[in-house]
């Protein structure tokens, strides 16, 4: 597909996927729109010195959560943590939440566990902020705060803007919590840009590269730090709108067991960032190969990897701290292809739908 | 192999591996003469008033931290997470952690990012506490206090006892939190008589059902609550000794995007427990099911689980956090049987050493 090729027609399978992949630079941009809202939410956190963030969410927005650890963690020096819904909402466990931000997340607002988690925890005393798509949802109105991600509608199953909308909205509230709100929106609005320029060079080096992978039943996404939670994010896509069993894995963790199972037909896909994680990652990269797998190398640092069969480098963002905005969607991009290779519709995967009310 | 069959010879593939889980009742009775330093180390945390608990580990150690956040939450209705080491350590953020306990979870003790995390957390005033089956060992001697797992030496790759004794420690830490020591310590002294009554009958049933298995490349293993962390154990003893791209989920996570992988081939392991977490994996299962995948049931109630083909239930232990001391060892004889009928030797999968010392 050229750069100038049409996006495929409305109603082909995975189009929505691939449209909404595309809208992900304007709907940053449209974020930006909601920083005071952002900076308001950090002052309250601060006013009530609830300095330890506990993070919920499931599916996409909990891999957004792994990325709040390090945003948190890097910019305010706060720390923060995925926490264990099932402890309050099913073992019915009071504990005390002075002293804590929480923040649920779900782009629909309907989650059931994470409504009734936060709901739960603001009466424990902690600080509520939702997250979602629908400042109209149950989650909104449920939080004492309620933050609009500003995505528009999102219509494949698959989530992609509202993704990136929430890693930025986490980046966002970790950065006025520092004192640096004006830099990270700067760093998005520079983001979003990079993403629009390097788009359509990304789509077809994807859609490029897909058939050896037409018949692949497994995968491991290799990432750390703050790209753990793309490794997380691009594994689940894969896993559901591919039906390719991809597992996310931290670099050490790899080394720790699951390197055992690699083989020739086990393809490896390792996110590297320039950072004090590119040893471990590298490490991890040579392990595979070691093991006779394919390996595929993407993120900021994608061309430091020895032996990748396949290159998927994006730009750099400033401050770094904003890579998975940009190095999720290589992974996004590849999935959309590998649908379309496989005869799958990615835009509605069978036995899932757009809100999920699992518990 | 009926009960009274010898256990195969040693040096057998797998011989070892399956000698330690046999091992593990007596290495848990073993724990519990050190019952006196667990006390100990939970009265200074009292003292200290060091109420976060910051628990980390690689692999199986990992999936131990995963049980804690259930044990310190359920008993003293603490708060503990699963720290995020590449922050501290590869990032070097300064976290201030006065009032945090740190937990160091490694077998052997010698875990490198382990060892850099928990020396940097003692600089940065937390509590910290080693678990490790080597008390001269590195991190034994980095942290301020350490509790011997005394599950003897561990020579099998994939980890076992040390596994249980792991689990049984946190239980007694957050036991002797509660003010509840003494009952969890009697808890787990019957779950090792349960364990040891029931081990020869589940022996032969995991070894009775791995034929269909022998070429399955792929499943999920699902759990929640304080059995997510046998669902990620099973999931790693099958990748490491048996090559399965073995993938833990809760039973909320697989509706939220895998499930829509599972097809007939992908078979899905369910681990059940009769509290509020049945409803949640009996809507999963029901889903695999749904989906054409063949049902493995476990756990203490597995027979709750509708339109499974397996069915592996463990006795119920008192206090019921106890249960995954029980309930991860059909996951760990089947992994055995498994790579025996595959023609892997369990005890040394290829890749791997038993001290892992990738960063």
């Amino acid at each position: 597909m050229s750069q100038a090729d049409p996006l495929p027609p409305a109603g082909a399978p995975g189009a929505r996927f691939l449209a909404e992949i595309h809208e992900q630079p304007a709907a940053l941009r449209r974020l930006l729109a909601h920083d005071d809202a952002i900076a308001r939410a950090a002052a309250l956190a601060l006013e009530r010195d609830a300095r330890l963030i506990r993070l919920v969410g499931h599916g996409s927005s909990d891999n957004t959560a792994s990325y709040g650890i390090y945003a948190f963690g890097l910019l305010p020096r706060w720390t923060a943590m995925r926490d264990a819904i099932t402890l309050t909402v099913h073992y019915d466990t009071p504990l005390d939440m002075s002293g804590s931000t929480v923040i649920g997340l779900s782009q629909s607002g309907q989650t059931p566990d994470v409504v009734e988690y936060v709901a739960r925890a603001r009466a424990a005393g902690a600080l509520t902020i939702a997250v979602t798509n629908d400042p109209g949802s149950e989650l909104a109105t449920t939080a004492e705060v309620a933050i609009p991600l500003s995505a528009e509608p999102e219509l494949a199953v698959a989530a992609t803007k509202t993704y990136v909308n929430t890693l930025a909205v986490l980046a966002l509230l970790a950065g006025h919590l520092a004192g640096r709100g004006a830099e990270v929106s700067a760093g998005i609005r520079r983001a979003s840009e990079q993403l629009e320029e390097v788009l359509p060079a990304l789509e077809r080096a994807a859609a490029g590269m897909v058939l050896p992978f037409v018949y692949t039943g497994r995968m491991f996404v290799i990432g750390r730090g703050v790209e753990f939670a793309t490794a997380r994010e691009i594994a689940l896509k894969l896993l559901e709108t591919c039906r390719v069993a991809a597992e996310p894995l931290t670099a050490t963790d790899l080394a720790h067991g699951p390197v055992a199972a690699l083989d020739p037909l086990f393809p490896v896909w390792a996110i590297a960032s320039p950072d004090a994680t590119l040893a471990p990652v590298q490490e991890a990269a040579a392990r595979a190969r070691a093991m006779g797998a394919t390996l595929v190398a993407s993120g900021t640092a994608a061309t430091e990897l020895d032996g990748a069969a396949y290159v998927l480098p994006v730009p750099s963002p400033t401050p770094p701290l904003l890579s998975p905005l940009l190095s999720v969607v290589p992974g996004q991009l590849f999935a959309w292809a590998l649908a379309c290779a496989r005869g799958l519709d990615a835009d509605a995967p069978h036995g899932l739908a757009k809100i999920t009310l699992a518990r």
